[in-house]
C-alpha cells in the first residue's frame, strides 16, 4: 500500500486509489488507441496516470471520484512523474475502504468546525446582524459541511471553507482584544461571510472544485453574498439603510481590498481593514503550509506557488 | 445683464446669479476681516468670486442656491478669472427671476425624458424583466427628474442622468436593428438600471453634486443597484436564480468593464459588451461637447477634461 | 456532405474542405515516418487534421490552399478535436467545387461593400479630404476587396476590412445625426482611412493573414496611413499643414486611444473620441457575435476570446 | 487650558503648547513685515499657526521643539483650521510643565517596551540567531526608546517603533501557536529586526521625523539592515553562509513583499510570508486607529489616509 | 552685479537680468493694486520676483524677453526664495549688454554644433540615406542653430537640441567602433533625425519654450519626423518601400521604446535598440549635470528631477 | 564535422559535440521503452537530440558535460529542427579534442580581460575604494575567470561576466571623458561591483548556469554584493559611514533603476545614472548581436529575445 506522496521514478507499486479524473483520448498510432488519462490521488497528494491499450468494458466500468486498486510503475514525461497503469480493478465492498480515507480533509471535522461557527454566530451581541449572519449561513448549512475555499490557491480540500473561516475567527478574536476599538460583532460577521457565497460560485464534490457556476462567473461570490444581506435583511424585516446593513456589504463587497482582485469598493472601516488581512495572513500561510506538505521532505523548494507571486518555498530546517 | 460665459478680465458688469457655493473666510490682515468666497454661476457656466469687508446682516441674509443681483469687476488671480463683487442684493418677486434659468440643464425637458424611459420599459417584452425595471425606476422616480448623471465627469447637469440614459437608449435601438442577434430587452433594461443607484450614491441639488453619500462611499451605485434587482425580484415574487435576475445583475455589475474601474466581473455577455461601450461612447462624447460649449469660441483649445485621460480638445472650424 | 462546425468527436464523415494549412512533419517511431499536419476548413470552421503514413507522391501533390475530398474522423487530443484523415484527394473539374464557398466572407458581397465606402467618399463636402481619402483608398483598393481586417481578434474573414469600415459607417451616421456639433468629413474619412494600411501591414490570402510584412512589423498600419496622407497631400498640392491634413493625421494616430495601444498621440479632437469609440463598438461586438457563432449551439458559453480581456462570452437564451 | 483636538473655528483660547515647527517667513505687504509659520501641538494633535507682526527679539527667542503659553483664535484657512495667536511666551520653571506631557507617545512607557523585546531576545533557543539579534538591537538601543516607526505613516510617535515591535511580537507568538510549524526563533527576530535600521535612516527627536538621512536615502533601512547582519556575523564569528544568516537577511530584504515596495527578494520562506502580513496588519490597523482619534468624535469620516489607498475612514457607531 | 544662481534669502542686490515671463496680476487688498508677477534670470538661473505698486507706464513699458535693471532683496515664499523688486529700470544702449550674456546656453557655440552636424551627414556612406537626412536637416535649419530640445526635461537651452545631437552622435562613434556589426550610417541617421520634428513641436525663443504647436499636440514629433521622410523620399525619388525609408522611419518612430513612453512600434533593428540607449544615457546624464549646476554648490541634494523617478540627487565631494 | 548552426532540415551528418544536457526518458509505447533527451551543442549553437532504443550500458556511459561523436539526421517536430541521433560514441585521446572549443565563449580570452579589471582597479584613485574593489573581486577571482553575466538574457558563455565587465568599462571610460564632473573611481568601481556576486547567485559551468543557488533565490546578487561591501570595509578597517562605502553600496543597489527591477533603492547619485545606462547599453547590444549571431544568416528575423520586450530582431542588410 503506497501513498501518493511516496511514490519515486522508477518505483513498482500496488494499492488503493481515488480516480479524481479520467479522461478517454487516443494515441497517434495507426490505427489509433484509445487509454485513460487519469488523475488519481489519496489523502496524501494526486499524480497523472495513463492506463493504455483499454477495452469496452473498461471505458463502461471506471469512471471519476471511484475508488480503484492499481499495480503500475511511476515514470518522468516531461519533468513530471508519471504513473503507467499496469492492472486496475474497483474494490471490493469486503475491502473496507471508505472515499474519505481517499481525499485531503481539513485537519478538524466537519462537524466540529460548524458548531465554532454556530456559537461564534451565538455570542454575535447585535441582533440585526446576528439575524443576517444567521440566515446567511442557513442558506448554505450543507455545502459548508464538506465544500473548500478554492479551487487550487488555498484551502482547496473537504471542508477548507469552514476551516478557513474557523482559523479566521481564531485570529480576528485576537486582533479584537489586542485593539479593542474594533467592533467584534462585525469582525465576526464579516469573517462568517466573506466567502459565504463560494459554494454557490463553484460545483465542488468531496472538497474538489470541478468548475465554475454560471452565477459564479457572471455575479462572483462578492456580489452574490452582497445581495443575501439584501434577502436577510428583507426577510428579517431590516430596513436595508440601517448602519447594519450596510457596514456587513461593505465588509464582504471590500474584502478583496483593490479593484483588480475584484472589490467594487475598498475597506473604509476599521474592521473590513482588519477583515482583509486576517484573510490574507490565513490564506496565504495556509498556501504555505500546502505546498510544504504536498512536496517530499528533502526537497529544499517546493514546487512554485501561483498565489504567492509564483514563488517557490524554502524549507527551512534548523 | 452679461452673461458668466461671455466675462473677460478687466470687465465691470451688472447681473442676476445663482450663488452655488458660499463660505465664511477671513483675511490675513491683522485684525482679520471676513468676507465671502463664493462661486456664482448661470445656465451658461459658473465663476469664483470674492465679497470683501462683508457685515454681519451679510452673513446672514446670504447662502447657497440663492439668486442675487450682483455689481463687479473681472480680475486674475493665479492664472484664472475671478470676479470681486463690488454690491450685491436679494431680488425681488417682481424681477421676475426663475431659478430654472440659472442652471445647466439637459437640452430636453425632463418631463420628456421620463416619458421617454417610460415608454420603453412599456416596450420591453420579457415581463419578467420589465417588472424588475419598473421596481428599480420607480425607487428614484422623483429625483430621476433632476439628478445630474455624475459630480463633474459627464452630463454634470440638471436632469443630466436621464438624457444620459435617452441618449444611450437611441444608441442601444440603433446597434440592436445592426446586430440582431443581440437580446434588446437586455440592452434597454442594462441601459436604464446601469446608473440607476447613482441618485442615492450622491447628494445633488439643481443638478449640482455636493458630495457622496455614506452608501455611496461604502457600497457605491453599481453594487447599490444590483441589490435593487434582488429586491425587486423578491417583491415581484421571481426566482433570484433565472437567467432574466442573473442577466440583469450581470449587466449592471460588469458595465464599468474592468475591476480597476469598479466592476467586480467583466463583461461575459454580449448584450453587457455592448451596454459597457453604448456608455462610454455617449459619456466621453458629452464630455467633449461640454468641455467645448464651455470655454470660449476663440479659444482653439478647451481645458483639460479628466476623463478624456486630462487631455485638452482641439476646436476643429473648418 | 459535413460541416465542419457540425463535427463532433467519435463522428466519421466525408466532405469537400479547404487546406489551410499544411506542413510536413515526422513521428517520433523509429524509423520516423512523414506525415501531414494541416489545418482544414469551410464556411463555418476550421479544425487540425493529421493525415499519417502519407507517400512521396502525397507530398508533391498537396498544398495549402488546395481543396480536397477527405474521408475521416475525429478524434480528441489533449482536449481538442482533431481530424484522423484516412483517405483524401483533389477534386475534379466537373465536382463543380468553388473556393468562395470554403472560406468565411463578410455576409454582405465585397463590391457592394467598396460600393458603399465609395459613395461615402462622394459624400464628402470638403474637397481636401475627398481627395487625400480617395488617394488612399486607390492605392489598396484591391485588396480592399477581400482583405480580413486582422489576423485572428476580429473580422478575421473575407472583406472583413471592407466590411468593417461599413457598419462604422453606419454607426458614425447614427451618431453624427445624435451630435451635430461633430464634423461629418472627418468621423467618415477617419472611418475610412483608420486601418486603410493593413493590407500593407499583413500579408492575407482568401481573407486569411499569413504574417505581417517587415513594413507591418517595423512601421505599423498607424504610422504607415498617416504617411499616405502626406503622400497623398504632396500628389494633390495641399498644405501639409493645412488643418484638414493636420486633422486626418491625427485622426489615424490616435485612433488606438492610448500609448500602449500603439497611439503615439491621444484623441484631442470631437471626431477622434467619436471615431476611437467607433470602431470599439464595432470590433468587441464581431469578436462576440464571431465567438458565439463559431461555438456549438448546445453549448453555453464560447471558448475564451483574446479580445475581450480573455473572457468566455455566455450565451443568452430567453 | 484647551487641548489641540477639541479646537473649533472661532474659539479662543489660552493654553500651553509644543512648538513642532517654526519658519521665519515674510507678508506680501509693502514693506514686507516678518510672521512665524508655526506648528504647534499637544499630546492630542497638532495645527498650523500665525504669529504676525513679530519683533526682532521674538526672533531670536522662540524656536521648534521649545514649550510656549498661547492665547489665540482658530480661524480657517483654504478649508483648513489654522491659529491666529495673539499672545505668546515661553513657560516659567514654577509652571512645571514637562516636555512629555506634550507629544505623542505609545499607549506604553518605552522601557516596558524595551523589557519585552528584550525577553523576546532571551527566549530565542537558537543561539546564532540570538547574539545576531542582539547585536543588531544593540546598535540603536538609544533610539529605540524614543524613535517612530515611521515619518507619517504609522506609528508616528514617541516609541511608536518599539510598539509597534512589540504588538507584532504578540501576533506573531499567536500565529506561531495556531501554526507549529512556523519557527519561532525566525518569527521573532523577523519581527524584531524587520525595521531596526529606521532609527539610521531618518533622524528624529522626541517622536517626530524631521528627515531621512544620506545612508537612509542612498541606502535605505533594508539594505541597512541586511548588512547589520553581515558585520554581526563577522563580529560573533558565524559563517555569512549558514542557514541562520541567510535566514535572517532574507527575512528583512523580503518583508515588504514586493519591488514596488521596496524589496529587492520576495518571501520565499514560510516565516518571510507570515513577516510580511504581521507587519502590515500590524501597520495598517494603527493608521486606522491613528486617523480615528485624531479627528473629531462627532465626524462621520476621518481625513483621507494615504497609506490606505488614500481612503478615507467610516467611524461605525453601533 | 550679482548672479541668480549666488542669491541667498535675506540678501539684498542690484544687477541686470533678462525678464523670461512677466504677468499682470491684482493684489486681494480693497482697492486691489496691480502688480507684476515675474520670473527673471540670467545665464546662471532664474528666480520669480514680484513688483508691487506697478504704475500704468510700468505695465507699457516691461515685457517678457526684455533686459532690465534691478534693485531687490530676496525673501522666502511657500519655502521657495523669491525676489522682492524695489527698483527697475530699462538698459541704456550704452550700458553694452548683450541678451546673449543672458540666457542659458549649449556650452559649444551654435555654429560649431552645426559644422560637426554637417560633416557627419557627409560622411555618410549610403546615398539615399544622406539625401534623407540631409532633406529634413534643411527644414529646420535655421531653428537648430537656437532651439533647446525639451521644454523642462532635458537640455532646455539656447542650442540644446544640437548639442544633444552632437553629443549623441560621439557616443554612437564610439559605440559603432566598439561594435562593429552595426551598421553606422543608420545610427548617425538616426541620431540626426530622432527629435529632427521638436522645432515643429514646439514653440520656442532664445532656447525657452513657451508651449506646444498644434501639430506638436495632435501629431507629436516623432510622427511628424517620420512623415518627412516620406516627403524627402518623394523629394528625392527613392521609393517609399526601399529598406532605408522603412529603416529611418523605424529608428525615428520606435526610439522612445515603448508605447507608454510615445512610441508606436519598439525597437526591432539593432541600430534601434542602440539609438535607444544612446538618447538616455545622453539625455538622463544631461538632467543630472543641470541639476547639479542649478542647486548652490553646499547644498548636499539638488531639488527633484521629474525625468529621474522624481528623485533628488546627491552631490558626491570625494 | 558539420557546425550545429549550418544544420538544416533533413540534414544526415557526423560531428564532434558536448552533450549540454541528458535525461533518460519513456516513451508511451507498450512495454516503454527507455531514451536520452539531450541538449547537444558547440561553439556556434545547440539544439535538441532524442536518442531512441539505448541500452543499459548507454545509459551508465553517458552524462552532461562529456564530448562524444555522433551521427545523425535532422528532423522537425514542433516547429522546432531537433536531431535524431543513428550513432553516438564517447571520443578518444587520440583525437585531440579539446572541451574548449565546444563552448561559446567570450571573443577575448579570459586571462586579458581579468588583466584589464586589474589594471582598472589599479588605476583607481581613492584608497578606500581600490581596497574594497580589490577585496570583493579576490573573493570570486576563480570564477570570474569563466563565469557568464546570466542564465539567458545576455552574455550567457564562458566568461561573459568578465566580458560584460570590461566592454561596460570601455563605455564608462569615455562618459568619463565627456563629463568630467563624473567621478570616474566611482564609475569604475561601480562597474565591477554591480554584478560581482552572480557566481554566487548561480551555479555555472563552462559558461552554463544550472540553476540559481539558494542565496541567490532568497539574497540576490545585488543585496549580497551590498553585503560583501560591508564586510570589505570591516576587513579594510574602515568605517561603514564614510561616504566611499555608502557610495559603493548605492551603485550596487541601484543599478536596476526601478524596484520591480530588483533595486531596493533609485540611482541618486550621477555616477549611480550613468551605471545603469552603461549596464543596459551593453547588456541590449550584446542580446542583440547573440541573436542575430544565433539565427540563419539567410532569414531576415531572429526568435524573439525575452530581454528585448518578447520581439525579434530584423537583420538589416545594406
Amino acid at each position: 500500500m503506497t501513498l501518493i506522496n511516496k511514490l519515486e521514478p522508477q518505483d513498482d507499486f500496488i494499492g488503493f486509489y481515488l480516480i479524481k479524473e479520467l479522461e478517454i483520448k487516443q494515441t497517434n498510432s495507426t490505427p489509433p488507441k484509445d487509454y485513460f488519462d487519469m488523475t488519481i490521488g489519496d489523502s496524501t497528494g494526486e499524480m497523472n496516470a495513463k492506463f493504455w491499450d483499454i477495452s469496452e468494458s473498461d471505458k463502461n466500468m471506471y469512471k471519476a471520484m471511484q475508488l480503484v486498486k492499481i499495480q503500475g510503475s511511476v515514470q518522468v514525461y516531461r519533468d513530471k512523474p508519471q504513473i503507467k497503469i499496469l492492472k486496475m480493478r474497483t474494490i471490493n465492498e469486503n475491502e473496507n475502504i471508505s472515499l474519505n480515507d481517499f481525499i485531503k480533509s481539513a485537519p478538524i471535522p466537519s462537524n466540529e468546525l460548524m458548531q465554532t461557527i454556530q456559537q461564534t454566530i451565538d455570542n454575535i451581541c447585535d441582533l440585526k446582524i446576528k439575524e443576517i449572519v444567521l440566515y446567511c449561513v442557513k442558506k448554505v448549512e450543507d455545502k459548508l459541511l464538506h465544500y473548500p475555499a478554492a479551487k487550487t490557491n488555498h484551502h482547496a480540500f473537504f471542508a477548507g471553507l469552514a476551516y478557513h473561516i474557523v482559523r479566521m475567527l481564531e485570529i480576528g478574536d485576537f486582533i479584537c482584544k489586542q485593539r479593542p476599538f474594533l467592533n467584534a460583532d462585525l469582525v465576526k460577521a464579516g469573517i462568517i461571510l466573506h466567502d459565504i457565497a463560494k459554494p454557490v460560485e463553484m460545483n465542488a464534490q468531496m472538497g474538489i472544485v470541478s468548475e465554475y457556476s454560471n452565477q459564479g462567473k457572471l455575479i462572483g461570490h462578492i456580489a452574490i453574498a452582497s445581495s443575501w444581506v439584501t434577502e436577510a435583511a428583507i426577510t428579517c424585516g431590516t430596513s436595508l439603510d440601517c448602519d447594519q446593513v450596510i457596514g456587513l456589504q461593505h465588509l464582504i463587497l471590500s474584502h478583496h481590498n483593490l479593484g483588480e482582485w475584484g472589490s467594487p469598493v475598498q475597506p473604509q472601516m476599521a474592521e473590513a481593514v482588519a477583515l482583509h488581512y486576517i484573510d490574507m495572513i490565513d490564506a496565504k500561510l495556509q498556501m504555505v503550509e500546502d505546498s510544504l506538505s504536498a512536496s517530499p521532505q528533502h526537497e529544499e523548494w517546493t514546487s512554485t506557488v501561483r498565489g504567492l507571486e509564483g514563488k517557490q518555498i524554502f524549507r527551512t530546517n534548523f
